[in-house]
C-alpha cells in the first residue's frame, strides 16, 4: 500500500494549485497528486488548439511544476474512497492511504437530450488529449461547423476555427451569447464582432435534433430550419464531477460537493475545491453558477492552507471572466446590471470612455469603455465590465482587487493610478474614476 | 470686472480635472479656467512629440472638454493675486472676482549651474508648444544628442530621438537610471534595454561643462571626458512653480504650497493642486518629491469636490509610475525596496514570474515577473514592481488599487483574478497570487 500525507485527486487548475499550496504552506508533508489524464491539458486554452496555438502538445501543464513542488504523480483513476480506512483504490489496482484528500475532480461537458445528439461529428469539448486530437482533426476536415452553446468556450471555438477559414454559424438559445454574464450592450457589441468577421449568429436557436446519414449533416434550428454542419460542437454547459464523493456519501449541494469556509467537504479530512465545490458568490451569499479556472485556483490556495491547520477562508465566488472575441477584448468582475438586478441589489451605474493611450492620436490608440456598478445606499463597487484594447483583461482585475478591497465609489474617484501615454488613459479621462463620478453623481440625486 | 465662482489658475492635468470635477460636484457655481498657453500640451505625451506621435498639435488636452464642463476658459497670464479683495489681475489687464480660487500652476524644469547651460541648442522639456517645436526643429536636424538626466522624461525622450535614427547619449549623475524610483534589478534591466537598442547610458556621470563656440558642440563629463553634441536635453528635474502664492504670502512648504488634507491652501478659500501644492506620501507619511500627472488629477479631483463643502480627504501621493523603453513596458506602484528601506519600513518581499499569455507556447507570449513589497508584520501591501509585457500599465493598477483597498499578502494570495489565454498569465502561475505567497512564507520564518 502507497502512503502519503496529503493525496489530491485531478490535475487541473484546482488539483495543481492546491498540491502548491500545500507543498508552500507544509513543506515537510508528503504530497501526491493522482489523475487519470497522460498528459493534464489547460483547460481556458483549449479553444486555441484549434487555431492559433494549434496542438494539444502546445497547450499543457507541465508535469515539471508537480516535481518542483515536492509532488509525486500518480497516472491512474480512483474508483473508490474509504473514508473509514483513509484510503483510496484505483483503477490500476494501487491502494493509497492519505490523512488528507482533496477532490478536484472538476465538471464534464453535457450533451444535449436531442436526437442525434450521439452521431459521428458531433463533438463536445472534453479536457482530454487523445478526444480532442480526434476533434482538431475533424475541424482540418471540416467545411460547415455548427457550435451549439454561445458562451465563452463556444465563442472562442467559433472564432478559432473561422480563423481557419471554414463557415461557422454559433447557435444561442438564450437572446444573446454571453447573457449569462455579461449586459446586453456588451453581448450585442461581441455579436456584432462576429459578424463582422464572417460569422453567422443565431440567438434565440432552440436546436431540436442533429441529423444525417450515419454522421452529422445537418443541425434542424427551431424545428423547422436546416443548417448544413459537417461538425457541430456541443458547448452547452457542464455537469459537477461528483461521482466519487457520492459514493463516499459526502454531503451533495445543488448538484456539488458540499464545502464549508474552508473548502472541508462533510467529512474535515476531505476537502473539494474547483467545479465540483460548492460554491456561493462573494457577492450575492446566494449559490452560484460561476464556473472558471481562476476561481478554482483560489478555492485551491485557500483548501491547500488548511489542510492541516485553519489558515483561510473563502469569502465566495466574484467571478471575473474576460476573453478575446476577434479584435474585442473585454472583461467583467462581479455583477453586471443584468445580475444585480436579478439579485434584487440597488445599484447605480457610472460608464466612461475614453482611448486606451493617449493622446488619442497614439498609433493603435482605441476607445475603451468602462461601466461600474456600485450598491446605492453604501456606495460599495460590486461589479464593473470593459471593453476593448487588450488591456481589458488586466483591466478588469483593477476592477476585482477594488472589489475584494471594499472600495467606494468615492475611494475610486480618487482612485491613484499609473498612466502612460503608450499604456492606459490620461489621468484626465481615466476611465475608472470618471465613472466612480458619475455614480456617485446619481446617488446624490436620490 | 468679471466674475466668477470658481476661478482656477493652470491648464494642464491638475487644473482641468478640477474645473471638472467642481462641475460635477456644484453645477450651479459658476468656472473659469486662466491659463497661460494657446494650447495646452499633454504633458506626459511630450516626449512622443518628437517620435510616436510627431507633433504638438497632435498632443493636446482638448479645449473642449472645458466648453463640454460648463468651464469658461480664458488665455491670459495671472500676475497678482489680492486675497482680500477676492481677485485676480492679469498680464492682459483684466480683473477677475472669485469666490474660490485654485492654484494648479505646476512646475518648471530647472536647468543646471553648469558652464554653456545657456547655450543656443540646450533645451528644458517645458510645457510650451512654441518652445517645442523649436526643440523638434533641432531634433530633426540634430545627429547627437546628448540627454542629461535618466529620468523618466529623460529616458523616454532619449528612446524617441533613438528611433530617429541618431547617436544618442543618456548621462544620469547617480549609479542607475530612474534610481529614484525603481529598485536596482529593473533600473538594470532598464538599462541593457538602452543599450540593446544602441543608446549609451553613462551613469554615475557629472556634467561639469556644455561646450562650444557660439552654440553646444559637446558636453564635458566628469571633467575630463568630451562627448559631442549637436544638441542637449536638460531633464535634470523640476522646479514647484509658486510664485504668486508666496507673492500672496500663502505659507509654504518645502519649496511648494502648503495644503491640508482637504487641498487647502493657509487661505481657506484657495486651494492648491498639482506639482505646486505640498505633498505627503500615502504609505510613509513623509514629505515626498512624486510628480506625477495622475496624483495631480487624484488631489484635483479632491479639491474640486471640497471647493464649497467639504468631501473628500487625500491621503497623500502613492505614486504609480509605469513608463516603456525599447520593447520593455514596466510599472512601479507605492515602495520599492530601496524606498521602503529608505523610510526604515521592516518588509519582506516576494517574486513570481509567469508568461504573460497562457500557454506560454502562444504567439507574443513573453515573461512577466512581479515583485511585491510587504510590511512584514500586518502584512500589508505597500508597493509592487512589474515587468515587461504592454500589459505592465494596468497590471501595475492592479497594485495600486490592493494598497487603496488595505490589501494584505494574505488576501492576495488568494485574490479572485480573471485569466484568459491571450490576455494574462495562467491561473495557476498568477503572478499576484504566487508573489503573495511566497512573501508570506519568509514572514513565518520570523
Amino acid at each position: 500500500m502507497r502512503e502519503t500525507d496529503v493525496l489530491v485527486i485531478g490535475g487541473s487548475a484546482a488539483g495543481v494549485t492546491t498540491a502548491i499550496t500545500a507543498h508552500r504552506h507544509y513543506p515537510t508533508e508528503s504530497l501526491m497528486l493522482v489523475r487519470r489524464e497522460k498528459q493534464a491539458l489547460i483547460p481556458c486554452g483549449i479553444p486555441y488548439v484549434f487555431g492559433t496555438v494549434g496542438s494539444c502538445d502546445r497547450n499543457l501543464i507541465p508535469d515539471q511544476i508537480l516535481a518542483d513542488n515536492g509532488v509525486r504523480l500518480l497516472i491512474d483513476e480512483v474508483t473508490a474512497i474509504d473514508r473509514e480506512e483513509h484510503t483510496v483504490s484505483t483503477a490500476g489496482g494501487e491502494v493509497i492511504r492519505w490523512r488528507k484528500l482533496v477532490l478536484a475532480t472538476g465538471s464534464v461537458p453535457t450533451s444535449l437530450p436531442i436526437p442525434g445528439a450521439d452521431l459521428p461529428g458531433v463533438y463536445t469539448v472534453q479536457k482530454d488529449v487523445d478526444y480532442l486530437d480526434n476533434l482538431l482533426q475533424a475541424v482540418k476536415a471540416a467545411q460547415n461547423v455548427v457550435v451549439i452553446g454561445g458562451g465563452f468556450i463556444g465563442l472562442e471555438m467559433a472564432d478559432e476555427c473561422r480563423k481557419r477559414g471554414m463557415n461557422v454559424t454559433v447557435i444561442e438559445v438564450l437572446p444573446h451569447c454571453l447573457e449569462l454574464v455579461y449586459d446586453d450592450d456588451l453581448c450585442e457589441r461581441v455579436e456584432r464582432e462576429l459578424v463582422n468577421h464572417g460569422i453567422t449568429v443565431r440567438t434565440n436557436g432552440r436546436v431540436t435534433a442533429i441529423e444525417g446519414n450515419g454522421k452529422a449533416e445537418s443541425v434542424l434550428l427551431n424545428g423547422k430550419e436546416r443548417l448544413p454542419a459537417d461538425l457541430v460542437i456541443l458547448s452547452a454547459g457542464v455537469r459537477p464531477n461528483i461521482d466519487l464523493a457520492r459514493a463516499a456519501d459526502l454531503r451533495l449541494s445543488d448538484g456539488t460537493i458540499w464545502v464549508d469556509r474552508y473548502m472541508r467537504s462533510s467529512d474535515r479530512d476531505i476537502f473539494a475545491v474547483g467545479d465540483c465545490a460548492f460554491r456561493m458568490h462573494y457577492l450575492t451569499g446566494a449559490p452560484t453558477q460561476v464556473r472558471l479556472a481562476s476561481v478554482a485556483s483560489a478555492e485551491a490556495r485557500v483548501a491547500g492552507a488548511n489542510l492541516f491547520d485553519l489558515r483561510r477562508e473563502f469569502n465566495g465566488a466574484i467571478g471575473v471572466y474576460s476573453t478575446k472575441i476577434g479584435d474585442l477584448a473585454m472583461g467583467l468582475a462581479g455583477l453586471g446590471e443584468r445580475a444585480a438586478k436579478g439579485a434584487g441589489v440597488d445599484y447605480v451605474s457610472g460608464v466612461a470612455e475614453a482611448s486606451d493611450k493617449h493622446p488619442s492620436t497614439m498609433p493603435e490608440a482605441r476607445p475603451m469603455r468602462v461601466k461600474l456598478v456600485f450598491k446605492r445606499y453604501s456606495g460599495a463597487l460590486i461589479g464593473g465590465q470593459v471593453c476593448c484594447g487588450e488591456t481589458a483583461g488586466e483591466f478588469v482585475n483593477i476592477v476585482a482587487a477594488m472589489i475584494q478591497g471594499g472600495m467606494t465609489a468615492d475611494q475610486i474617484a480618487t482612485f491613484q493610478m499609473g498612466t502612460h501615454p503608450v499604456l492606459t488613459a490620461s489621468p484626465i479621462s481615466y476611465q475608472l474614476s470618471n465613472a466612480a463620478e458619475i455614480a456617485l453623481m446619481q446617488m446624490r440625486r436620490v
